[in-house]
């Protein structure tokens, strides 16, 4: 092993450590902290994210990358080579951005954030507008400074941050079939007879019982909750805090008890991949490479695989439902008596166009993603002027989902994310939708008694199967390539498609 | 305002902030934290400590330090002159170790305690007589590095570490009475007739109604549960996690609920304490000297006055127990409906020597204090040999509080103290209790309702009282300094043992 690569790997465990401080201190504000305490904290996240960008940034870290590139003994390994080339993507990213330019980018996103809120709030796209226009020009900016030479268009700098090595173009060529099949099969819904009962999912189930309940289902699932929690915040996400600590939160509600389930199965299903990055070594002790891409996540879209596998493809199928129905009686009482595995599966099921992207269900919420996709990168790509983005999303609104978009507060107000200048980052969600459904195909080919496996609660090789495929290589393979390298196949828009009209098919008679 | 002084308090303030993280991980592991994190948190802790260290130590602070105290015009303001004395202080401590020594330190601690938890399970004295023979060595060393020119003895130093400019000779001159009198005090007790009734203690209080009622009574102190947070944890503390943020823990057993109350009111006087700091302006902001002395507390002696307060001088009087009995049947429904105001402050105030310090009650507890002060003064000072320690110990157990000592593991191994290089810390708890007596006969003076108001729940004025006269000072007056201006006194034994004897008489009709 070259000093180079031990001394570059020591440092990034170091800046690992620091994150995870950094990542602390994010969830308890989240969670547990006082609302006094918000002015010291921010200023605490200040001094560490100013401690972990200097020490990423840092020159020496960059002659140390350029010493292992160097070094074709250390680089023959291809797992090696592979964390290397991945630290040297890092770093490029970190530091091809000028300072003036960053700083600008948080100023000016905060204010737009602040502006946006108070535009929604009113409904009111023409007070949002200037500061719309501002973020688009400074995220322009940004994704020049990023461009790989010979990119075909700039938005695609800013897609690789999220989903590295995944252009515009390649999301287009997937998603133009999807959103094509999507809009006909959310037509023959619509005309379908079939009127899905769901007063099942208005039982009244306290907080606490569902929080129980909640566990049992991550236990089943086999995420480790010696290695992680689960709590509760406004809204909930799953954080890698460190190695062997994964927190996951969510939200109860008293009627509606499938928003917690699911949430909490989709945020299970992030923290099964965080807790599968190798962090940690088996004797429990933290792994050399932690902090390295090697125990890093792939991409946002191949997060998001794992949090829609387990929250669509195993939580809203009928083994699923048909164990945990009665298993749940033991914490919901006599709640959910009257209602049986069809009643739940189609309730859970159910295909209905709508305004708001993150109350859509799964049929639907594809087209919500696209649209902004397509808008984004014509925002980006300067094709389309900002002023004319209201219009352009109720048109594609009553185009793809059949729907009139009332007001812009309902309309193309409703995201936080463009505010602040997260452009590149909508695709991610689609594209775990569709990467889980390939996925999911060869699982059940590789298991072919899964669905009978999960039926009995049993989802242990399930989790296995993810661990070894996925998990266990970090950054090791882009998401195309473990995608090409699992299933044999590029992604593709079948699967889904698949998945989707066979639900359509159960809950509709289509 | 002079340049350096900005610089050095913005210094400060940084290094506050990143001690205000090492705080948070400090809590997190207490209270959260899942099992398998360990391993990374003490990483983390280790990172984030060599971080504050290297600030605190760095040769820049020390000639910014002495740039201040050259500046006549700077200094000429008393508490600016208090803030830059008590940074010289810090920062002399921080830099006269030689670096190979809080290594050893550090290390040989962390073996000797483990060699202690073994030794104790065994009651094996011998086991841990290397290790302590080591440590005293080895903190003889610190002692020797830190000690004043002109120094009376070695175990000054170590005491400064805890309770600045306070030394052993003054300590003695103030526990001598003070032990005499509780001897007698103790031996008039044990031969009264007077059986006290404890059943009322034993009445079974689930966990959640007690935690209920600790936050009711922590409201009624006038802790800002705004600002500061109430967990559960194995061995309670309070932590002044940073500005706005204070947290306390407790634990809870279904039976003998007051140690729950008094462990909760005991924690809610140092966060009380805490909260008092100027720690934030009041605007909620972080105040610019936060970090510096003029925000800190003065002395673990002080610090336990302000627990020892709320929870001996208030907890365990008459008319809290007025107002506190009727209240908790909110949250205890009948299980106290049997007992009066009577039986539990009698309950309360038992004496009875017994061997645990931990365990011992407000009657005998400094007793418990006053051995081991004597015993590591001894100690260190060379006067006494390791080897003698069990036959020292045991001897003062019966001297002082007329009990044999059955083992060494109920004897002088009961405490993780001295494992670990703690010399210096015991005598801090009874000064606590000391200060605490006498402060409390002031503020009986100065307002002259508070045991009326006390028995209507009402105890504003007490808080502000402590928030003016001691909080708001930070460090700018050393403990005894403080005593003698807020008293017109140096610290006596008198008031503790006015107010034992007090107890005493009304309990035992001594």
């Amino acid at each position: 092993m070259s000093a180079a690569y031990t001394e570059l790997c020591d440092h990034m465990r170091q800046i690992g450590h620091l994150s995870s401080v950094t990542h602390l201190a994010g969830w308890d504000q989240e969670t547990y902290m006082p609302e006094k305490g918000v002015a010291a904290r921010s200023d605490q996240q200040a001094i560490l994210a100013g401690l972990v960008h200097e020490r990423r940034t840092h020159p020496h870290i960059g002659e140390l990358i350029a010493a292992c590139e160097g070094d074709a003994g250390l680089m023959s390994d291809s797992a090696t080579a592979a964390n290397v080339r991945e630290m040297r993507r890092d770093y490029d990213k970190a530091t091809k951005l000028p300072k003036d330019l960053v700083a600008e980018l948080a100023k000016v996103g905060s204010q737009a954030q602040e502006a946006w809120k108070k535009a929604r709030e009113k409904s009111d796209f023409k007070a949002f507008l200037p500061w719309l226009e501002q973020m688009i020009t400074l995220t322009r900016r940004k994704a020049e400074c990023l461009s790989k030479p010979g990119a075909a268009e700039a938005y695609d700098a800013l897609i690789d941050l999220y989903e590295p090595d995944t252009t515009a173009a390649q999301i287009e060529s997937t998603f133009t079939p999807l959103r094509a099949e999507l809009t006909t099969l959310i037509q023959e819904v619509r005309a379908s007879k079939v009127k899905v009962n769901t007063k099942c999912l208005q039982a009244k189930i306290p907080a606490e019982a569902q929080h129980k309940f909640g566990l049992a289902v991550l236990e089943a699932m086999g995420f480790d909750l010696k290695a992680g929690r689960l709590d509760t915040t406004t809204h909930p996400f799953c954080e890698g805090l460190s190695p062997g600590d994964t927190r996951l939160t969510t939200r109860y509600r008293d009627e509606k008890f499938t928003d917690a389930l699911y949430g909490t199965m989709h945020e299970g299903g992030h923290g099964i991949y965080e807790q599968g990055l190798p962090k940690l070594d088996k004797d429990g002790k933290v792994s050399p490479l932690f902090g390295t891409p090697l125990t890093d996540a792939i991409s946002l879209g191949i997060h998001e695989s794992q949090s829609r596998m387990w929250e669509n493809f195993v939580g809203r199928s009928k083994p699923f439902i048909k164990w945990a129905l009665p298993k749940s009686k033991k914490y919901f009482g006599k709640a959910l008596a009257k209602w049986d595995v069809k009643d739940l599966y189609a309730a859970v099921n159910t295909t209905q166009p709508s305004l708001i992207r993150v109350e859509a269900d799964e049929g639907t919420y594809n087209l919500h993603v696209m649209i902004r996709f397509e808008l984004e990168r014509a925002l980006i790509g300067g094709s389309m002027k900002v002023k004319d983005l209201p219009g352009e999303w109720n048109k594609r609104y009553e185009e793809y989902l059949g729907i009139d978009v009332p007001d812009d507060r309902r309309g193309c107000l409703q995201d936080v994310h463009w505010s602040f200048g997260l452009f590149g980052y909508f695709p991610t969600y689609t594209l775990g939708n569709l990467y889980a459904a390939q996925f999911w195909e060869k699982i059940n080919q590789d298991i072919p008694d899964l669905a009978k496996d999960i039926g009995k609660g049993k989802m242990h090789e399930l989790k296995v199967w993810l661990n070894e495929k996925i998990h266990v290589h970090g950054r090791r393979y882009a998401a195309g390539e473990l995608c090409q390298k699992i299933t044999g196949k590029p992604l593709s828009a079948e699967p889904l498609l698949r998945h989707l009209r066979k639900k359509a098919e159960q809950v509709y008679g289509i």
